[in-house]
């Protein structure tokens, strides 16, 4: 959390990782995000993993900092409000930020014509409307069918494709807000998640492969593409990833591993030059043969030790468990964590933003809202209504607060 | 590409993905983006996949509608100048991005000396100065132990991490400028990549789920966890992925299938309710083992005519080679791509921006540059050098331009 943002406000209909990690982004840097959902909650609402009762920490975790109002979006009451609360008026207002499909009256010209400057962002699946996921984007992306070893594909479990989504649409808004502060103009922004695949893949250089050279990269399994990476086992059961990019690199593991003279042979004998990255992938297996023995018969803590200041690049996996129990990085020493009380789950660590902005103080993460928490105080803020008028639409059910009521 | 930002000008000191990918989203909203890099080019240059010349299609793809500068950063006068682009005046310039180790005299204070308002955005790998890239930070995630069936890390092979690093560092880079507009101040922002990763485990609710409730998400194969997604043979050799996360999804796939009514004899005798996610993933091998046997009498093609307009999400896997030849998505039917000729490669589909801005024209996808194509030009325009101080400067090999001279 900072203040950079804070004279924005962004209105979120959104669900599952995408929009709401972008919503996300910008509340933790002061925005005021209100994510509006339906009463009772949106499609993501119990999205797993889940407390033992059933309370969901993803949606805790991808809702930090927000507002919520919960509005009863199947009635056209319901719609009115939100679409107020959409454009209601301040400088730094009019922006909505959506990845669902739009309800009724939510298309940006009819928002547009309700809030001239309105700013709207909008995720879609394909570019032709048709719906696209994470999952099926990812079946076609390629990447799973050279994941591991090849003989199928293998699903990648970080959500990646939505991930680098919500994150461009955190970019979308923040260049289509520079130029409203310009030119006074509004906008639509639409991005489709299979576009973002589509980018990524092409701008890794995978399309030109196809093109140019009539091939594609192969499934190999753990090993890096083009350099030298493995993994290797330890003698107490852990694994760790060496990897050498660079020459300076490829010095320091010879040297740090006393393997040099060894490693050096192999680059006669395989009549390679090993300071080339070409070079490395091209004997990797043979280097990978000479580094897991010396793997083997070392300790992960021995591992450490020997690598220790040396300009080695590696690292060791661990599972979750390990990572929240172990790792340094994952803990209080990290200012990137609080220690932060989720109504309805509990205190656990939440990480922040994890950019750090030297003329923005740092402020303590704040919980994800409960569902209808900030109903009252949006509907008294930005529309002004009266405590008799909130009454009435809580007794119409139009509205709902933390209660669900 | 678009002129969004066509008021600003960044310098990127640079290599591999992540900070190239938040200049490149920068450059194709129009900024000027100039990266510099050594003469004969960075560690990144050659990164692969090349083609047979050894062009690589990877820096072609992450460096496109840039300016590229060659300079003697080993020499003083070779960073003096490399000094004096970033911190030339103009109102958009000043501002500089990077995730290489900093080159001496590249530090925040000492460029900030030289321009008062500078914003600088600096990648590095661990909070405490020691590296990390994606890899190893990957390794580190507990992701490769929850892909695939288990048994042993799967790393993943796009570098996601690095992606969502250069999102945020846009990101970053765009709410710094905003504050810069508002305040006339500049700063340093600084991004780690390993909390990238602990941001996004946090995120998604991992942590939580080890702190909370003491467990860790299994290893599941391809299956969705905490809902219904399976991979599924198909009689011609193809595997499809079929998803069902919403309630309407799951009645469309019974319609569909023909399978609904056994598909909910699966609820009573698993003794679940299968229209909750929950009860879909408790109950998820024997609903695969129906829809198994009805995808596996059917083609890729027969499985597309059944499911076409029923609602049901499903898509099929396909390698990179089928993605550019057989996907739609991946033409010239789609205005993200344009067929592009990238000097040294030749030509091929190109990607822009996925966001389509509608106040800002979409405009042709530019190649990258050759290396230190730019580099007279910029010597001129930015630093108002004359040709003979220019021509001085090649003779001296302080600079090189696309013939690397």
């Amino acid at each position: 959390m900072n203040r950079l943002l804070q004279d924005l406000r962004i209105v979120e209909l959104s669900a599952f990782v995408a929009a709401p990690l972008g919503g996300m982004t910008m509340a933790q840097m002061g925005a005021e995000v209100i994510r509006i959902d339906p009463i009772g909650g949106g499609i993501d609402f119990a999205r797993w993993p889940v407390t033992r009762d059933g309370a969901s920490l993803y949606w805790a975790g991808l809702n930090k900092a927000k507002r919520s109002v919960a509005l009863a979006l199947d009635r056209p009451e319901g719609r009115d409000i939100a679409r107020a609360i959409i454009t209601a008026p301040g400088a730094g207002g009019g922006i909505c930020l959506t990845n669902l499909p739009p309800l009724q009256g939510f298309d940006f010209a009819t928002l547009q014509s309700e809030r001239r400057d309105l700013i709207m962002l909008r995720l879609i699946g394909n570019r032709d409307g048709s719906a696209a996921v994470d999952y099926t984007v990812n079946a076609a992306s390629g990447f799973p069918l050279v994941t591991g070893h090849g003989g199928g594909p293998v699903n990648h479990v970080l959500p990646a494709w939505d991930i680098a989504a919500g994150l461009y649409l955190a970019t979308g808004l923040l260049a289509a807000e520079r130029h409203r502060s310009i030119t006074g103009n509004g906008q639509e922004v639409v991005i489709a998640l299979s576009d973002v695949m589509l980018a990524t893949v092409g701008n890794l250089g995978y399309i030109g492969d196809v093109q140019i050279n009539g091939t594609a990269r192969p499934a190999i399994g753990n090993d890096l593409y083009g350099s030298f990476g493995h993994d290797f086992a330890t003698v107490d059961g852990r694994r760790v990833m060496i990897i050498a990019l660079t020459r300076r690199q490829w010095r320091a593991l010879g040297r740090a591993t006393g393997l040099g003279d060894r490693l050096a042979m192999i680059g006669q004998i395989m009549d390679v030059d090993l300071d080339t990255e070409a070079g490395r992938y091209e004997a990797r297996d043979a280097i990978s043969a000479l580094v897991a023995r010396w793997c083997a018969s070392r300790s992960l803590d021995d591992i450490r030790k020997a690598f220790s200041g040396t300009g080695v690049l590696w690292g060791h996996f661990q599972d979750f468990l390990q990572l929240v129990s172990d790792d340094q990085r994952c803990s209080g020493a990290n200012p990137l964590f609080a220690t932060v009380d989720q109504p309805g789950i509990g205190r656990y660590f939440m990480p922040g933003l994890p950019l750090d902005f030297s003329a923005a103080t740092r402020l303590p993460t704040r919980p994800a809202p409960r569902l209808g928490e900030h109903t009252d105080i949006v509907l008294t803020e930005v529309l002004g209504l009266s405590a008799a008028e909130i009454g009435r639409l809580h007794d119409d059910r139009i509205t709902a607060g933390p209660d669900g009521r």
